[in-house]
């Protein structure tokens, strides 16, 4: 039985850039390593949810991870609040917000209030409460970004957003999709009302007015959902399960799952992580683990700024940490893909595939010679991402047999 | 319309073997005829089940006849007695069966009595019996092995094994999963306590002992199961279909498939089975059949005994036998492929993928040239086990219209 180390470069697969003469960057990074496990392993194409699906980082990942989207899912809020360590409890349902700037006609000037560099934590504290016995919990994310989480008695997720997803326009009411949601959807209409008052008069925005600064006076929710109740993956998969992510979101769903998070040094979920810490990390814990996802999020920041360079250059950075996973005393699986597609000459999420590798002695070997989307789609693997942990599983002679 | 000889190499699949220069054992072997057929035909994978899974013999033959093994399937005893000609009933429950030896301290030191040379039939009948009005009915299999059928009313077959699966453990209490399965778990330990008695005062046991051999003195069944309701094959596909098999569980699936099996000289279900018999056999039932299956074995053995020469030795004959479908005469389609991998390194079912071949005139060609596991993972096919009837019903000229 081998380890298992599979490392999902976050929006990974690309498409041609014309500065980088019709290549992805991948295509043009200099990739020692990944291209020596692909020559030492095979490599293909895998299909994030199914082919052509334009997944979130949020269902790929819980589709690597061999949860059932359709089953599992529904709404981003839940994964944002986990990954920002509140927590999320069976009945509760949890939004992503953001600070926005409300102007006096109320309409909103700016969803991002100017991107805010201080901490919001006050602010935050001061939206957090109870509202006809509901309780309202807001937490502060990066920037303008936070997330809130309400408590109590037959809530629904069934909820449309506050955000009107565009400036220009005043923040809707949220209202139920189904007869039954209506109730959930008054009392949270309820709460926003009263965070206006509330935000308006904040000495938090007074200073910011005075500052010639956006205010943060209105907070935009959306992506209602609830906790998903996922398997534990120790169980599901009979192996201890850890992760190295420095991404919020993906930590939260690691967690929910029943994996541990790893710390590693360094780490910022931004394109200027240390990979070298983040593999150190992964490497080391593997006394303890059995299965350990890393996550490596500058490829898909890279593709959400139209970066190619910046993309290339994350991804031959990685590239040198990964020579960690080569050395001779170190007998583990590795399988290096993405969780879906950012190509820079689009700044979002696609739905093309994933160039996949998977490196493990002893096992088969289909002649690929390097790790790039053109190379890759000659290689021998089609995979939907549902598919991959029971993949894993075989070729880390994990697999029960099904029969006799 | 063709007819169609679908040939399952079982544990054919296999991974590189560093005693052959990490190819594996199909690679390095003489196959011209199944060379010419890849060159004539087209090559690719299929999955067993699905990608990864490592299936039995038993699931993986049900899914290549097109059978759904999440809906049939419910253990491998049904299948194990019926091989051995038992009939089993609607209703009833049958198990695998080992003839083991308990010591004096009611461990079990052997789960094979030394693996018996000699035939159990005596003992096998001295434990058929009636148990408070249900029948115990028990027929010898291959040395050590037997099957047990449980006839009576209201059985469920959602039981646990009285076999510890390892020795140094006392047998286990049959134990029903559910509370509804209790009765049933009951009556059959009231039937193996009665066994115990038996076996140990069976003169085939007492002269063991005199001799110094390990007494058959405990009768340890696994794997419970009812006999699925499987749709006629013929009905289903609207041919006749017929297999030459050497193992009784395979065999067991056919019959109740409602398939014919086709006896051929020398065929033994071990790696010495006289291929060029099984393939004639199968070449002369085509003018009653339009489908035939041949199972060939001994590749399977050889993979569990982690011998890849004899591996290598069994398909170079298997392929000199094939030639026998190549004649002018003979208008058929070929499939070629396994039921699931057995690497040698591994000696044991692995969920690899298996390289397939389908040759019949006339359709198409993809350019494949040689069939092993890696040219295969560059021929075009890529197939579920569960679509491959459906494929073959096609390039036959059989297949149903679906719509108009």
């Amino acid at each position: 039985m081998k380890k298992i180390v599979l490392i999902v470069m976050d929006g990974l697969g690309d498409r041609p850039s014309k500065v980088l003469g019709n290549k992805t960057p991948l295509q043009v990074s200099y990739r020692p390593t990944m291209n020596r496990m692909a020559r030492a392993g095979i490599t293909g194409l895998m299909f994030p949810i199914s082919q052509g699906v334009r997944s979130g980082s949020d269902t790929s990942h819980l589709s690597i991870l061999g949860y059932d989207t359709l089953k599992v899912y529904s709404g981003r809020g839940p994964f944002e609040a986990m990954g920002l360590g509140m927590e999320v409890r069976k009945g509760d349902v949890a939004f992503r917000g953001n600070f926005a700037t409300r102007d006096n006609e109320g309409r909103i000037s700016d969803r991002r209030a100017g991107r805010i560099s201080e901490s919001t934590e006050d602010l935050c504290e001061a939206i957090t409460m109870n509202v006809d016995g509901y309780q309202f919990t807001v937490k502060p994310g990066v920037e303008h970004r936070a997330a809130l989480v309400v408590h109590g008695e037959g809530l629904s997720a069934n909820l449309t957003d506050s955000d009107p997803h565009e400036s220009g326009l005043p923040p809707e009411e949220v209202r139920g999709i189904a007869d039954d949601d209506e109730k959930t959807a008054r009392v949270i209409n309820k709460y926003l009302s009263l965070t206006r008052e509330i935000l308006d008069n904040h000495p938090f925005n007074l200073e910011r007015v005075r500052e010639g600064k956006l205010p943060a006076n209105e907070f935009l929710i959306r992506g209602a959902g609830k906790a998903p109740d996922l398997e534990d993956f120790n169980v599901k998969y009979s192996m201890k399960g850890a992760c190295v992510v420095g991404i919020p979101m993906i930590t939260g769903i690691c967690k929910l799952a029943g994996m541990d998070p790893i710390a590693a040094e360094g780490v910022t979920g931004r394109a200027d992580s240390d990979y070298e810490s983040k593999i150190r990390a992964a490497v080391n814990s593997l006394d303890r683990y059995d299965f350990v996802l890393v996550n490596v999020k500058g490829t898909d920041v890279a593709g959400h700024d139209s970066d190619p360079i910046l993309k290339r250059d994350v991804i031959e950075r990685a590239d040198r940490a990964y020579r960690q996973l080569l050395t001779d005393d170190l007998d583990v699986v590795v399988a290096i893909t993405g969780d879906h597609s950012t190509p820079v000459s689009y700044g979002d999420h696609s739905g093309d595939p994933l160039p996949i590798l998977i490196y493990a002695e002893g096992n088969r070997v289909d002649g690929s010679s390097l790790f790039d989307e053109v190379s890759c789609a000659r290689g021998s693997l089609r995979i939907n991402s549902a598919d991959l942990m029971q993949y894993l599983l075989n070729v880390s002679d994990r697999a029960e047999k099904y029969g006799a």
